[in-house]
């Protein structure tokens, strides 16, 4: 069998938590906490299980109480009319499955789809793995900022989608309302389509705010917005995301999840729905993460690794002192052997494997978790 | 947004469960039990969802456990070697997830892959996504037996697979041993693959067996075999499923399975894999459905109905009597409305929506369920 992605091998993600275990390691490489979801979602799920009747399928968009819950959030969060649970919000298995869903509705062979770099490992493969042709920008290093000159650049007739990722994995840059309204008016030209993954929208630090593709009306038109209940609530297992996309546009992604998955877990649907009207969990969540994120660098601040400042998501990258001729892949493996604590090289998150020396660490850690890490990082 | 599928509709098992939701039909048209997973499973999933640490990501293959226990009753139930869970068998987002990424790792643009009509609504759509070419060959009405000199005319070195599903949906035909042999005769001067559906694995009746394509060493070596713990377990709402292939064939399902999921519910592997050393629950099931069928098809005996035999699944077909020009479709709305009970068109699965007068049943329901529906449907 001649494999139809012969560059691509494990996810990076795999890969470094297989061997952070192999190593007793500490994982601070593949993004997920260490401490469980809220205990009302947990005690849901596991009064779901016990609820006769909630085990068969879930309608093929996602059950109804949960869109309804999820459109309620979206439009007491972002400030604009809720978007319509039957036609507009699709519950998927994970925003992986919403990703790849879009893009197998969207990419017709020999699209263009622009992708600002470093970007999540699935966005190039799944782009090509439906024909399409992936056209790089690179995010302006180390603020991670988007150069919208050279996104203007690459834009053409043949682009059919832009990719943005905001707050961004694993850089944690924020796009500004700025940036949004300068995208809104460079795609108002183009009938290239919005991919806006927004799986870490409630971790924006500093007082900063999370600006949605859903709040500019000229985005959100031509618009797929992606969450994910794993980030919000604790929950990376469950594997429960959903898009948020207009009717037109919706309809197009469901005719492809119905082949995907066609379905997402009832009874984690129905406990989703349960806890989703309550704002506290992610009201709490900026302060809860911020908290992380500022022991986590205090505590290395005295280590031979310069982190740099993480406006949102749960990561962080750090420059490390390069011995010898090492990549990063090579240093982070072996960060993880002697060090005892595992991290991403930044050069998988590029199609070329750019290497600028930095490594990502995921600081969704309890306390005691970051602390023996960073004890172990200030020894190297 | 043109579409990609302009002529995919939503699927009739989304329709036909609305519909009789709509008109608080009886729904014996989507597939899925009317009673709950055994007691031992829920709870299971209740214990998980309270235990620390089950809640993030499992590995992207699956939980080592649950794939060690997929290997071992795999290899108990059909005597063959186990496979290694390693590299051989991945845990998927229900079968439906486990079709789309073979079809996606498999199919290149312009490959033919055959497919025996009628057959289960996504095979058609998702091959085309990948750019293939559906070949359909129909199955011999009425028993829906495969007329192997047809596939062996149409096999050709463009065929890059063939599709295989046994206990047949929607029919309930089996694949007798004699098929499998005939199939891996063909297949073996042939460089294509084998997706075998085998999701109804347990539900073959009248003392019959299910051939596995793992039994069948020439098959095996080149197949995917899908089986699904929402059929087995009555969780069709769980959407758990695996791939069972040769380790080089495995490596290029999870390349896909790495982007389309990742990996899948965390709280639900670790029920299921607590229960699966059991075999109580897949033994018991052919004579449980056995039952069903048995006490249906006696229920319609005198009605208007003529149930062709079913020998394996939990689906049986009919023939009606047709009133005037109207289509299975049209026929199948109005039972719904009409008589409260909903079916699903026969039609449905077949390409060009060939329409021979039959819908199907789905006997998996409750004894008073279907002595309801009986009652209705022997009204008409
Ligand atoms: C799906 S595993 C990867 C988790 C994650 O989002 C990350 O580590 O970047
Ligand atoms: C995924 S919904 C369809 C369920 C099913 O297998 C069927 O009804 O044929």
């Amino acid at each position: 069998l001649t494999s139809k992605l012969p560059d691509v091998g494990t996810s990076i993600f795999s890969v470094m938590s297989q061997l952070a275990a192999e190593c007793g390691a500490i994982n601070l490489a593949q993004g997920f906490p260490d401490y469980d979801p809220p205990q009302a979602l947990t005690e849901a799920l596991a009064r779901h299980a016990r609820t006769s009747g909630h085990h068969q399928y879930a309608p093929m968009p996602g059950l109804p109480r949960l869109r309804e819950a999820i459109s309620r959030k979206t439009a007491a969060v972002y400030g604009v009319a809720a978007p319509n649970p039957d036609t507009e919000i699709t519950v998927t298995s994970g925003a992986t499955e919403a990703l790849y869903a879009v893009l197998a509705a969207v990419v017709r062979p020999g699209d263009e789809v622009l992708v600002l770099e470093p970007a999540y490992d699935l966005y190039g493969p799944a782009i090509r793995l439906q024909g399409g042709i992936p056209v790089y920008v690179p995010l302006r290093v180390p603020e991670f900022t988007p150069d919208w000159d050279q996104v203007k650049a690459v834009l053409s007739p043949r682009t059919r989608l832009v990719m943005i990722n905001t707050p961004h994995n694993p850089s944690g840059a924020v796009l500004t309302a700025q940036d949004m309204a300068t995208l809104a008016e460079l795609l108002a030209g183009s009938s290239a389509f919005l991919l806006s993954d927004e799986v870490y929208e409630h971790m924006v630090f500093d007082g900063q705010q999370h600006h949605s593709a859903l709040q500019f009306a000229a985005l959100a038109e031509r618009s797929f917005v992606l969450s994910s209940f794993g980030k919000t609530y604790h929950a990376t297992g469950w594997k429960v995301g959903y898009c948020i996309a207009p009717a037109a546009l919706t309809a197009e992604v469901r005719r492809v999840h119905q082949f995907l998955t066609f379905a997402v877990s009832t009874p984690a649907q129905h406990a989703l729905a349960d806890v989703l009207a309550d704002p506290e969990q992610y009201q709490t969540l900026p302060d809860f993460y911020q908290q992380k994120r500022d022991l986590f660098a205090g505590l290395l601040q005295n280590s031979r690794f310069d982190l740099l400042p993480s406006p949102g998501s749960y990561f962080a990258l750090a420059r490390y002192h390069r011995i010898s001729q090492e990549g990063d892949l090579a240093f982070a493996q072996r960060l993880t052997r002697e060090c005892g604590v595992a991290v991403i090289p930044v050069s998988a998150f590029y199609h070329d494997g750019l290497d600028q020396g930095l490594i990502r660490f995921c600081f969704a850690k309890r306390a005691e978790t970051l602390t023996l890490a960073a004890e172990r990082l200030c020894q190297v």
